[in-house]
């Protein structure tokens, strides 16, 4: 129920047709979804033309199912699947007709977006930070947006990163993905003139620690324009970058 | 020296007119400013029709007046500079004319961005949070960015913060900006549809660990399309903010 | 021996029917135990109405049925076992007689408890949280108190959790239960007029660090009337919780 | 405005006596506060009792006094003041009427609660973790519960804590406060039957790492009914003890 | 009131020379302290003929003076106040009478220990942990141990430290202290016979991480026959050293 | 070569037996070994009567056998090979005589030693702990002491420690291994007269953090003549326990 | 394109030979290889003597026996292959002829290096260091440098270390790796003339960390001389002193 | 003694002019210094041409004074004193004549080094770094190598990184310097061909934890060829540099 829906409600107990108890019951039984400040998940789809997202990790194949199959029958388009392993992916799709990527571990249930807008640039310093950029690239394509990769472009062969400036200069918004010392962000931040998302990585050995080195790195950057995700946060990264790309363009 | 000009430059050797050994020392001399793949500082001013900023922590009042002074001369509009404390503004104000702000300890040199567009809401989570807040709202404000205010409106007294939920539903992007738990950044980034940038702040005590408390709750949120900066960086995402909310607008 | 035996021992000396070696011998050998001010374990089930509990972890199914077996035919009306892995508890219930939960992990030997007071409300952030949040409801009910559960009501959507508002402002005691960056806790605590006791819990990957995030925003909730207890440690906040919920109703 | 407020102005509108546009402003100034899903801080002291509290620190002066005289005006019985510094308190006594004890640095503005009910045991494993338990001790008496102090009995001389067997088993909660090894609460909590709340401190040096050390013993407690507040989060824990003490006795 | 106290009353119990009313309350209050499973405070100085020790960080002069001298009232032969800052000692000095070392901030009150047993060699790695042996060194002094220091002798210059191989090999205890990289233990542990007290100190910058580095690795140290104690802490090693020393020589 | 072999050599130099070039050779060769400041591994049993001790964490089946092989057939009495898998030892014990535990993981190779002297305790704080508690104490056995074994004695059921206050009174001295919140140190330390060796155990979940917890705990006693080693490190709290407790009866 | 083909592509265009577009194109193209400002990864090994590096974890067999083949075709004398476990060794020797050594898990594809300068001494403190230890030694020589290996030469038994300090006098660098305490290169560094390299590994247990005791202990050396890699980067290590050691050499 | 005293000692032994008895005194009182294999202090300056070294942090100016003083008067052509603040040097000054330079806080003593050779370039990501790379400088020049200094030149403005090729390419070993998110030490590893020495600085605020982040980024660096020192430890940097530096140049 909306601000409208609460001004006609008033309206019905004004004219008699709704007694007072009723809507006391009413205002309280969905005081949140009716008034509008809340994103309500069941339209999300429609309002915002994004699939609705199951974060598939800790869930168990028929979960997953279940829920996708709701969605799809409550009128959902398409539903994103994320962190699935292959072997729940393969149960799951007995029972809902997905397309799976084995190296993003991202499933998309439903219609796949076709249309794509504006660009989306989603670097990697190493060819083992490739999975977690996968995730943030096909999260993106799956929101409706134009992706380039440029893998294995880190900053100790500065050259090979720098080769792709014209792609960073022309870019909507990117997404750097690095694990080990996570310096690419802010070298990109330097060179670009728009939104940097930077995904740090558990990839690494020994001071990683997990990801924890990548991450400070990133966190300290000196470039302006540069924010952070959760370690290994491909999703995020890309649904963040999806948002700021589509910006002017929806 | 940018694309154009590389092209002139091999022009004029190959008609002669200039040798080809001055061309090998040119090219040799600025690589990078000529050849585009870098910003270049001294015209990001004219470019993007922002203010030149010095990062005023750890200068003394001399360094940043000449560098101010000098940005000045030069051509920019306006000059940011940022924590700076009341002691060194004071003496800086003596050769430099600024506009100075004791709460964020921002000052601005030259003339102040009147021309203000989009909307970013800046919340805090309680009143010790507001200096931090100040410096990202600033920092957008003479960066030309609307901005509202939402301060003291913690996850704890979530009826505070839901008072403000046209604000959150009709913003660009939001800064979220909180010490202690740091859940703010959660349930804002729950209810809006547009980017949040995390601010998270060394305010609290024990446990709060400096601020390590909220910038891991921030880096942990559930909530889609929210990313984190540098504890108590309230320039970072006032800056960042900027970028977010002009996209389309300038 | 209480205090009222200890004075009848003094008395059998003054009397003569007990020896000053015997008396001190006696003393000696039972001297907190007799004098009341520890909890006397075998005991406790018969004074308190609550069953005994045995740490199920690190213990071998031989270990676990032995201590059940002796528990029993001392006359402890139930006991639970927990944190027990399934191959476990298939083990033990070939020679006690449990009822065993997969989900919480947690057995009842013995009479289960029927009787139940009180309200005590269990909350999870997501679905992961389940199997930590059952072993809060579980320990709980087996002690005999009513337990509502509202699962998957993370800050993230905070129209889900504010739907449940009756039952949180009707709880004797709620039982908040959360990874990732565990701010359910300050919401719930901002609203509810009850104690709220928080379990962090290791869900999460990347910066929640094993459920130090969670356990950081916990300890620094804003909201009063909020205290933590270990990460995972479902058992010790139902525990808790039915200490609180009891208080006034035994 | 609460649940019958709502059920009055919709009578209002029923009966005509309030137009369907006033209704739906009123309804959206307030309309969480209204509902009855968040505790009304305006409120809060009438219902149940208790003053409003003043988070003192990062405050100036004039904030704290204009904030108690507010409340004061609106009614509040009486205001706590926490984490007041003794200069801050001298300022503030110009303009409010206070009751303000160094130790703590707690102050009370208005009428003291003088009716006190229950038990609770505030303990202290050193002399240098007092101060923390006199926030916590003030704070459950100015919140109107019976206090019983005992100080300097760290476990290192257990005879010194099992002296205090008797106010430790006739407690109806324990707020226990250490630093260093932070070891009280568990063995407090072994001899205890009702819930006992650890306050570490950051008393110590060296490897206590500022409060870590007797966090963590805490949180690990092996001993049931054990929860834990933040470091030195002496308010924290004795409002959640004057909070579960009332429970039977409003 | 020792074991043999405990058989006397009884015996007066019997012959009804003491109430059984009495005896209940002499018992009561003192259970712990009469069943000698405690150490008394009062009456270590005697049964051990070492002193008192107050730990003076933290309290005021006046509390100091005020328990030093209660204590000499009662009969202690001396008593020893470690981490008291000279400013602390001159005020102390007024009423009571001290010997104190500024350098280890130790005062001994009351007459000093001339008789010194055995052999405990204190060694530093460097200068500035000479504060923290010195604690160590005069701790033990005080408690009657003859001592032996060496200063200086960090492991990059091996030879400095194997040149004293000789009171390394002859001491029955050794203490170690040690900040920056701590591989004093190590070394000694390896050379000598005897056990190694290793007493990590908060000496250093940058990686040292306020004595942490020098703790870690101490505690992963490979020479059996070591162990550690708190950062920065001489008087416990001291104190140990003291209790090791003395074995088979009192 | 010891001190009396350097004598020996440089005699037979005086007598011309032995050339001065083959003297500088032989001297060059052992320098360390034969002038006695280092203990020389090769001796250590037939001087201190303990046996060799080989790390068997990270080695081969192959490598232990040959290295006990070597040393027994030098001339040891017994080798101690600790941290072996049931595996290891069963593949070791087909070529050397083995005397296997599988819950202390320790070997004994060659004669046991049956003579034994003085009064260790070791004591564990729960049931988990007895792997570490056994290879202290069949460490300490191994190396000729007495031990007395107390498990499950944690501070969370204090009745339960103090009923052994009679060994804790006797010992020589005590060992005492806990995880989770290792309070056990501090409580025994209080009681006891004699050194007290902490070992924190890796036992826990959560918030011990792999036995940092319990180590900091212990670090932290305020209990005077406790040390600690590292976490699980039962050979080596035996090995220095054993060194302890054989002063003045060697 | 180095320098001089710089030069040649501007007498090109001087000579119209080249067009000024088709200048500009190649420029672009590889605007950084060509002008000398950053090793070009394919010339590397013919300008330096030093065989390409290819780091295996975390690449498929596959991706390693391509890139190998690759670059042998593409004239590198010989490649080498880092991380490579056995089963992955075993796949990739199918296709590409490969010496593997499984101890340090270093292949070398191509040309082995047979011509060795200098002297680097590689030591370790313990033998479960010499994995680490082998992989600094075979890259080293794999680059053509003369190896020592020192192996087990821990500071505990510093007699062990001291008899080999002719090796460590006349090095022209040093490799140290220790686990453990890590004080290896503490005591290396305080007895050479020449640079250690210091490589913690995570050889170790309880408070090691994973390494961070003894990276913290190497970070805080007081010798002089000393730095630090990455835990177990015996390749980093490996490399740089191949770098060091042929300083005049080449 | 060195191993010409030790065959000369034994000569006069074989002679009958040093008893055997003297012999072994003269070789147990100074066993190491005697036979070489350490750094004799005191020679060093000669021997290597380098000045002695005071680690001024930590000590009263009289104790800088008298050691610079002894220094000096045994022989030394120079003293460094690092890490000396001004007001020290000032008192220092008045007894030792001394050339102070209060931005790196370096004195020297004596003769500075006018002689230089090869090249160092020392290079800071920040102006704040400044002092720590001018101890780096200053240490290295008073060392006798030239030094280049590049300073402001971060990775966030990598063109300004890259205008400096020049210098990197054609140094014997460069020293970075960078707090924050330290990165500069990859990107100028992957270009340069020689050692890099890279030191993290305690520039930063928030998640830079002191120097952890750039720590950590310096350690997991991906360019070979790079290793790191503590901290803020130009010296140590400066010191090492110069080892690298003057290889095959002395």
């Amino acid at each position: 129920m909306d601000g409208r829906g609460v001004r006609e409600l008033l309206q019905e107990v004004a004219d008699g047709r709704v007694s007072v108890d009723d809507a006391v019951l009413k205002l309280k039984q969905q005081p949140f979804e009716d008034l509008g400040f809340a994103k309500v998940d069941l339209h999300r789809g429609l309002r915002q033309g994004v699939p609705e997202v199951i974060f598939g990790a800790g869930k168990t194949p028929e979960q997953i199912a279940t829920i996708a199959e709701r969605m799809l029958e409550r009128g959902e388009t398409s539903v994103l699947i994320t962190r699935m392993p292959p072997e729940t992916a393969d149960i799951v799709s007995r029972s809902v007709d997905i397309v799976y990527d084995p190296v993003s571990r991202i499933a998309v249930a439903g219609k796949t977006n076709e249309e794509r807008v504006g660009k989306i640039t989603v670097m990697t310093a190493g060819t083992s930070d490739i999975p977690v950029a996968e995730e943030a690239a096909q999260t993106a394509e799956a929101l409706g947006n134009n992706v380039v990769r440029i893998f294995d472009a880190g900053v100790s062969g500065i050259h090979r990163l720098l080769a792709h400036s014209d792609d960073i200069m022309t870019s909507r918004v990117i997404v750097t993905v690095a694990g080990m010392e996570g310096a690419l962000a802010s070298v990109v931040g330097g060179i670009a003139d728009c939104p940097v998302i930077a995904v740090p990585t558990s990839v690494g050995y020994g001071a990683s620690f997990g990801g924890l080195s990548a991450l400070l790195t990133m966190l300290n950057s000196c470039a302006s324009g540069v924010s952070v995700v959760n370690i290994d946060n491909g999703f995020g990264a890309g649904y963040l970058a999806s948002m700021i790309n589509r910006i002017g363009l929806d």
